[in-house]
């Protein structure tokens, strides 16, 4: 009987290759099969992170996820689509460990802060061993970009969705000390009206792309566009100058 | 005249070495001067996590902070004592930075997320180049510890301090849909009784050490000390099954 593969959900962090932890790099470097999430018809971001790695030894497991816009059918949600992608994911990968590959997914960030892989991992890791490797998530990314103290001593930080609505983001901006909003996107122009309200644009930044090579930072007040990339993040970091 | 050297914060991750950067691993291993902090009298963690890397050829400038039970003389406080080291801090690592020796400052986790380089970087960043190197932060390490989805969606996740009161604890966990709760010490009881009056103790986790070789995990119920280790957490992660 076969040995079942290890399944293995792998952070590669915000951008910079070099960003990725040196457990990643010996994983992804020696592990044959590597899957990755991207969206229908557009490069992976973890796979970009990775390429260095990759040579033609590798089996490539792309794991398409539908986009937003697509035309859904009679009684089916976006929701449903997701779902179906992922059970669809969970086959392929469940297959190759079945027949005693291991398997390393590669996520941007860290695979359970807001990563795609924790739909593999509830799906997989009951019946096969599976280890998560965590990785920079991109608020601390995005703080090292603007090289501000993000959150210090007893000071609360909250980590936010720009999908959130404004009365959401404004009650949750009030309450914390410090705070990076994610997922941007569209979301921008509505996400900088809840800063400017709770008297907080003052202190934001705008951090396009972390650690990318295409890194943006400009205070958020100068960030007037509507939109902006879905890797785009607004940080707010701590107004304490404790201890300067 | 002497060019100035270039300070580093870096970020070694959460105590596995191996969760270290690619780049931290390259700016430790090829910056002689390295820098850390340690409580008087006790081992660095960061060093430790960097133990692999530091060699004789490595001038190692070891920051003691005071420990919280010193005897603090008439008119002087904690704060004040903590001021004093890092001026003094700043005045050492700046001897070298204008000596035109690079300073590498190790940090755990993240080095400004909660980490002490921030008041290094607050006294020195206006007169020398200085760049942080992100590293993964505690509270990812400890969600991959438990293997459990940390947040998802359009969730809100909130770091909190095991020093807040409980009701400040209670009123930041029940407006959260995940949390994190670090510098538990001598806090755990505190923070696990705030836990069960939100009715959040079926789902929340303590993580102590996390991807260190001394990490320990259990449901927070189980947890019944009263005192944790500092590098102690209590993770409440995602109820969400969204998408499972």
């Amino acid at each position: 009987m076969t040995t079942p593969g290890h399944l293995y959900g792998v952070g590669v962090g915000p951008g910079d290759p070099e960003l990725m932890s040196v457990k990643a790099h010996r994983l992804i470097s020696s592990t044959p099969t590597v899957a990755y999430f991207a969206a229908r018809g557009r490069p992976s971001n973890a796979r970009a992170v990775a390429d260095h790695l990759l040579t033609d030894d590798h089996i490539e497991l792309r794991i398409e996820y539908p986009v937003t816009t697509e035309a859904l059918g009679a009684h089916q949600s976006y929701e449903d689509l997701l779902i179906g992608c992922y059970d669809d994911a969970a086959r392929r990968v469940g297959e190759r460990l079945a027949a005693g590959h291991d398997v390393v997914v590669i996520c941007e960030g860290d695979p359970l802060f807001y990563g795609s892989y924790m739909y593999l991992h509830n799906r997989l890791a009951d019946r096969f061993a599976a280890t998560v490797v965590p990785g920079i998530p991109s608020p601390v990314a995005g703080a090292a970009a603007i090289a501000r103290p993000l959150v210090c001593g007893t000071e609360v930080l909250s980590v936010l969705s720009g999908v959130l609505t404004v009365d959401e983001l404004k009650s949750s901006l009030a309450a914390a000390d410090a705070a990076v909003v994610i997922k941007l996107g569209r979301n921008l122009a509505k996400v900088r009206a809840a800063v400017e309200s709770v008297d907080l644009l003052d202190r934001a930044f705008y951090v396009e792309r972390a650690s990318g090579a295409a890194q943006v930072t400009c205070p958020l007040a100068e960030a007037d566009a509507d939109r902006a990339p879905y890797f785009s993040m607004v940080v707010i970091p701590s107004a304490t100058a404790f201890l300067r």
